[in-house]
């Protein structure tokens, strides 16, 4: 029995890998694979419309948004959002909460486009999420630019700040359908499919078709980087990466039978409470990277007060079947990824095993 | 039992589907699937190296040369090439031989960069590749691009024309592992990995190093679209398609054991033999589309000369399980995609079938 920790590709339910491989060779009785038929066929396109109805319907959204399903992972995002969204003579807001963050400023400088800084933790390596007052948001933004979950360092938005007007655009790479959300400010919400969403490969692109109707991208984008391609041709401008849509549309049924968004938010609330409890109730042996107020329910992050002994702490992680563990390289220490798929049951032993650790070194 | 003639997503290897399945859940005995794993770890890194000196290993190409594993087809390749290859102040060739070509040279032009259409058979409604002395070369050109194999259109290059110098850029997207190569003039192909190759969501680059490291890219090109920052990293600069390379990796696989691309080519060449007979011995029952010289061993294009039973030819075959034959909407008729996993049993069937159907409506 293996628990994984994995921060991305991570862990999926069981259920749907159950589901995937069994239909692997024959989907669904009809004789061939789901990746070896046509994505203008039947089958495929009842997959297709059924992940985007899915995601639209989880979150609660209606004909004003549109989900489109792309390939190339946020990286690729970094820089569609700026062709497409980003006129030439206009700026950009962005809030700095991690690498991840910072590599979206990067590529809107990379594209000559302008942007502000409108508001940074990383003076303080990024162990927190500004603040309202922190801010200093341009109401001439076109728009606003925010990781909601900050899977190196541990952080996530408790709510998203108030953008007065200007459209948020967020990075949902390691939250997406974690929780439900308010869409109100929301214009376009992105995210690789490998954390929450089911496997590596598919990027999933949640939008205000108004917002990407406006044709920011004006000339020079090539055609399979416009938005505008995605939307008239419902994500089959090309072909799509066919099972990762698949297991997509099986982890949407996963979180509905589950209870939808408010099940999974409850879920992760209590087996975030469960993990954070092991670091603050470990008398300074455990020490949280995350500041309290900005604690991620999706990445827990955190050092050995003897930082000699970390080395030690995942090697008989693993040995008990707890993996993917270890902490990424620019902050160190041990990290757990809490995400959807991972159940309470995951937690109680790596709390379990975080109190015996501690008593035999403390 | 079906016969999948699909031409994209297609048919791939039993032997690999059933093998991909058995570890969808439990990878090697791992007790967490490939898909769950970290890209940054031993299991899927061996997975990911095994497909990059595969590929190498396959095409007899030594260091000189380096394989990408990339996201979004060959419609985001349309753009790379240009944006990578091509400086403002260059010149390319394209030869136009189908819908794919004019793709890839709209793509160039949407760029503002400077190319010559080289030779075409468009005004023949793609019927035959342009020989040799149908061409106008630049010397000049920065490379020349071509589609090795034109799915809708069923033709496909028998030999690469002579570039003297110039570099060709090959779009490989149906024809990729399908045959050995002369590798002297190509500095780069790339294709999708859905029709040779394994499932949709990889895109395979081949190319010299030395082209790549020229640096044609200049500024303003996105990090993830730089060719430099995949060659930089091995293809690990973001999460790679897990799945769809762990496909490819044991397609390569199931190639070597096969007879590598010599085995292929002769497979691929008897298929076709068997199939282009069904046509010429059809006493003009059935008309191919593609001119004998240009005949694709991949995707065979046919008219039925009394046109008004196409459907019923389509919907026959369909009802004896031999799916995937309704042809391209702007060439009409029929296509039956023969990719290396296709097996000769497939095609005895569909040459019979149509011995069959015409010799009841003939």
């Amino acid at each position: 029995m293996v628990y994984n920790f994995n921060p991305g590709p991570a862990v999926v339910p069981p259920v749907v890998l159950r589901e995937a491989a069994e239909n692997l060779v024959d989907f669904r009785g009809q004789g061939l694979s789901i990746v070896e038929m046509s994505h203008r066929g039947k089958a495929y396109e009842g997959v297709h419309q059924e992940a985007i109805d899915g995601c639209l319907r989880l979150y609660g959204l209606g004909a004003e948004f549109t989900v489109l399903l792309l390939q190339g992972g946020a990286s690729l995002q970094f820089a569609m959002v700026p062709m497409n969204l980003l006129p030439a003579d206009r700026s950009a807001d962005y809030i700095s909460t991690g690498q991840w963050s910072r590599k979206a400023i990067e590529e809107v400088e990379i594209l000559g486009r302008r942007c502000r800084v409108a508001g940074s933790s990383e003076g303080e390596n990024f162990t927190f999420i500004p603040s309202q007052d922190q801010l200093t948001l341009d109401p001439e933004a076109e728009y606003l630019h925010l990781t909601t979950n900050n899977t190196i360092y541990g952080t996530q938005y408790q709510t998203l700040p108030r953008s007065d007007g200007v459209p948020i655009v967020a990075d949902m790479s390691s939250d997406l359908l974690s929780r439900p959300l308010p869409w109100g400010q929301i214009g376009l919400a992105y995210a690789g499919a490998q954390k929450n969403a089911g496997i590596a490969g598919l990027t999933v692109v949640i939008a205000r078709r108004e917002l990407l109707e406006r044709g920011g991208a004006g000339t020079g984008v090539p055609t399979v980087m416009r938005y505008s391609t995605h939307v008239k041709t419902n994500s089959l401008y090309n072909t799509p990466p066919v099972f990762a849509v698949y297991l997509f549309s099986l982890v949407l049924r996963w979180i509905e039978a589950e209870g939808g968004l408010e099940g999974m938010a409850r879920r992760n609330a209590h087996k975030a409470s469960l993990m954070y409890q092991a670091i603050d109730q470990s008398g300074g042996f455990y020490q949280g990277h995350a500041r309290p107020d900005s604690r991620s329910a999706m990445n827990l992050t955190f050092k050995l007060v003897n930082r000699a002994l970390e080395g030690l702490f995942c090697a008989q992680a693993e040995a008990a079947g707890l993996i993917g563990l270890k902490g990424y390289r620019s902050v160190g220490g041990v990290r757990a990824s809490l995400y959807n798929a991972m159940d309470e049951e995951g937690c109680r032993v790596l709390a379990q095993f975080m109190g015996d650790f501690a008593s035999r070194h403390g």
